[in-house]
């Protein structure tokens, strides 16, 4: 292979290694941005016209909005929860990304911290001005719900048609 | 440095970050594989003679047909279970690797999940056409028991060898 | 641009991708370092100055041989405890780091775990002799106090401004 040719694979596999550990790091900031109460930081990590579709009494969030106040407003007052998020699966294609996996919401009741939600949770990213950003959050309670098993089924069949 | 020698030492490491990574997302799809009910996965997540060795009471799996068998079963009925693999120490040596850390299993009884399993695992991985498989996973409940806590320290030191 | 400038570009962003994964692994590690027992490891995974600073009743440790001793100590005896860091927001600069995110301790008590931490955590790194080593630890309990939710706050903010 010419030196072009080696070079310009290894800024494609670079590049795809970058997106993969920046969409690591979006997913990882999410605890931080709701448990730390920084509703100024989701404009950096969400789109304008995101969306958080989660199966919890709240029936969700539909604007960034929305996001940032639930942000701001969540450990304001007890219950307490500690928020989670495990290490995805991740497919990038171009400006677009998905990533599956675990979320655990810790309620503290008392003294004691409880596991209250163990989820399913799909991401759906896009790179606007350079940053990885969610569009999209799926969360489904996984209670042996078939959306719930489907939600993970789904992401898992996506990466490995790769 | 040559521009031959600076090439080459960069396809090196990228190609090391590169199975890193995807030892991260072999490990990040078995939750997914197992409370997606994917079955059908399995067989590009495992290699077609891989065991895996656990103290639960099942005594484990020792073939790939047992591993998607269990994947499509387990969550078929209750009780419900949600498997969390936390991100491991990864050792890459060519095309064998070796993934240590924790996993949590939670168990949802009623309306609540429980911790019902914080063990100690060891992933013994293998690339097989161009894809990293599990060729071994071993699996310790942390109740103390020098077994569980040997796996841990035994992947520990092998990282610091390196 | 030139191949050299390529090739610069190249391993300036190998560089920080190297650096990012090696500081998950040394958080990876803390875990199997204090379950498995390996107080023998620390040397390697904490600076010689290093402190952890943590508001449990112990009141943190203060150099490295405590660390190594809490290491060798902690899973002795009952109480069991597992430790799991969540993979963390990381922000590389030079031979410095801070990596920002969640640990979950658990405690075994009779059969059964309970989250018995849920913690907001602040590591800041340095590349001694190649590796990268944690200096400081900065551990608090998520139970809605204010200085928790900073320690979250501040490591969001700092890899938005980057």
């Amino acid at each position: 292979m010419s030196t072009e040719d080696r070079l310009d694979a290894l800024e494609r596999r670079v590049r795809e290694l970058e997106d993969t550990i920046a969409i690591y790091q979006v997913l990882a900031s999410y605890g931080p941005s709701v448990d730390g109460g920084a509703g100024d930081a989701v404009h950096q990590l969400w789109t304008e016209d995101c969306r958080y579709d989660t199966d919890t009494g709240s029936g969700g969030m539909s604007s960034r909005d929305e996001v940032a106040t639930m942000a701001n407003n969540v450990g304001g007052v007890p219950p307490r929860f500690a928020h989670v998020i495990n290490t995805p699966i991740v497919v990038v294609d171009g400006d677009t990304a998905v990533a599956t996996g675990h979320s655990t919401t810790y309620r503290r009741d008392g003294e004691r911290f409880y596991p209250d939600r163990v989820s399913a949770n799909r991401w759906e990213l896009e790179r606007v001005d350079g940053r990885w950003r969610t569009k999209l959050r799926v969360n489904r309670l996984l209670d042996g719900s078939p959306e719930a098993r489907a939600v993970l089924a789904r992401g898992l069949r996506e990466s490995l048609e790769g």
